[in-house]
């Protein structure tokens, strides 16, 4: 099994789902420029269209688009038909944890029920390797620091989290049963930053729940001060540590993934993070530093399900994918800030 | 909120899915009895339409019958807009867990994006009240018997027992989004025995995996003899002990869950077992007592998964139903012989 050529000597052909989504675009952006070709499918529900636009003009590639959502078995078939897949990378689902908490069956349903259908149909077509969005959520609060990816799981406090725990668990049983498939379930820690061009990045809708699009939109004037929950943590600080990792180390740490895959039967689980934790007023510093504004903010309470720290060991990335991180935080900053500052209204500007 | 007689003096309809299997065919029998209005919902994947008939039978009444698939939204939408459905029983779902461990993606479809899908049609009905068919299976393996609804849960051992945790844990995120939910997770132990006409009874396909039906099929003459699984548990006589349940009392124990949904908002996690443990050489005996049959048995090797002794400390359903078993173990074994030797093929006969 090989992926970048195949028999009759065409690029080999990747489906993304949630293709057009912040860590959906950036991974088109490296797939593209690695030689694979790319089919996108995204229901667009929380990212548009015109981010498919800026990686064709970022790569000189065009990724093939299906407006199609990963339930919808018949739109799926369709494409699996009309292409030579050979692998898929699963990103699309809902990913907001205070909205999950709120609209369980919506997440449950988007994120679970999603998962299956598209294995089913990717089963039906013969295509057995898919790497998957995991999230370290599923750590829940680990007892040490870093983490490594055979720490106990499934102490997650919402519903986005639990989602992600129960689609480890259906793909691990997935391989129990047939071991010709192929797994990466790649714990992603706190993906930000956005590609060096500055035309492609999160746009989050609405108010951002993850603090680094938050703190873009205090720098460019969108929003008026940062909310850091809680300043008595047991941390240098007293704010939350997080892994912060580039979204273009990330993109990478899936075409590295992907190639694992084509050599290798089974399934693997692995951290997806720099190893180094930084915390909220870490990032406002470097933030600030990075875009020459002030960074207004205030210490408010905790919020519930937060914890203190949180960051991995990506010693197993390196073993296995030989894929490190390498963009430092005041890289992530600065592209972030480009980005920010380029389309202060995210892709509405 | 009253389930009995709506506003209009009719009769209060329950929506049983699955309605047409073992525990969902008895527990029409018993809502009928109590003078429910019963639809039932079934895809007959491993149920037959005659038990239905047999339930009118035995009760005069006739359960309104759909054959549909819980997973099929636009029939479950059109049965809530057919009939004044005030609570739902959902009982469909697939069991068998070696089938579980070679066909994951199946049985987590039908029973997690099942109850997905029909949870989601409930709260588009404004219908939000459900009892939930969960089992003892969430427990794993416990530190001690009895066993408490506060015991430890999660700790399943295949992709069967995994779908039943994570169905409770959807329904409780459900519960913690809108109070407004009614919900009893009801954690059945080892259902077994038929009505006591012997017109309706368990049927599995194929050899069975529980022991009760496998016995009186060797009773019958179908099967030459049992094997039983394990003779070296830390238990009295060296085989697995277990709660069994006269499935008519299981029955029963809807209904009053049923009751009790009626004047409880809220959610409740409640065991349904008898409080005693039966080793399967206990059944053996008893079962070849009750039909003055030999029972040949082997004892083979443990079988993966199964664990020494389960049974319930049933006081919640007590004290929250007014609900107790009230059949023993006696009884559960000449009514299964009675269904058994009627119906030696099961519906079949």
């Amino acid at each position: 099994m090989t992926f970048c050529i195949n028999r009759e000597n065409k690029m080999t052909t990747i489906l993304i789902t949630g293709g057009a989504g912040y860590i959906g675009s950036h991974t088109c952006v490296e797939l593209l420029n690695a030689g694979f070709e790319v089919v996108v499918v995204d229901n667009l529900s929380n990212s548009k269209q015109v981010a498919l636009k800026r990686v064709e003009d970022i790569t000189g590639k065009k990724p093939i688009f299906y407006q199609a959502d990963v339930r919808d078995r018949d739109a799926l078939a369709a494409i699996f038909a009309q292409h030579a897949i050979q692998s898929v990378i699963h990103f699309a689902g809902l990913k907001a944890v205070g909205e999950s908490v709120e609209q369980p069956l919506r997440y449950y349903e988007n994120n679970v029920s999603g998962t299956l259908t598209l294995c089913q149909v990717m089963a039906e077509a013969g295509v057995k390797s898919i790497v998957f969005s995991s999230s370290a959520t599923v750590y829940g609060d680990p007892h040490t620091v870093p983490i490594k990816e055979d720490f106990p799981v499934g102490a997650t406090t919402n519903p986005y989290g639990r989602s992600k725990f129960i689609v480890e668990e259906i793909l691990r049983d997935l391989y129990l049963a047939d071991p010709s498939w192929r797994i990466a379930l790649l714990r992603y820690f706190n993906p930000v930053g956005a590609h060096e061009s500055g035309t492609i990045g999160e746009d989050p809708n609405g108010i951002p729940s993850n603090l680094m699009p938050y703190i873009a939109q205090v720098a460019v004037g969108r929003l008026p001060f940062l909310r850091a929950f809680g300043g008595d943590y047991p941390t240098p600080d007293g704010t939350g540590v997080r892994d912060y990792i580039h979204v273009v180390d990330l993109a990478l740490g899936h075409v590295a993934a992907l190639r694992y895959l084509e050599s290798h039967e089974g399934l693997v689980t692995v951290n997806l993070g720099t190893g180094r934790g930084y915390s909220v007023l870490d990032m406002v510093r470097a933030f600030a530093a990075a875009s020459g504004r002030e960074i207004p903010y205030q210490i408010v309470d905790r919020r519930a399900g937060d914890i203190a720290s949180c960051y991995a060991d990506p010693a197993l990335a390196q073993q296995l994918f030989g894929w490190q991180a390498q963009r430092d935080v005041n890289v992530m900053c600065a592209d972030s800030w480009r980005w920010q500052s380029q389309n202060p209204q995210g892709y509405e500007s």
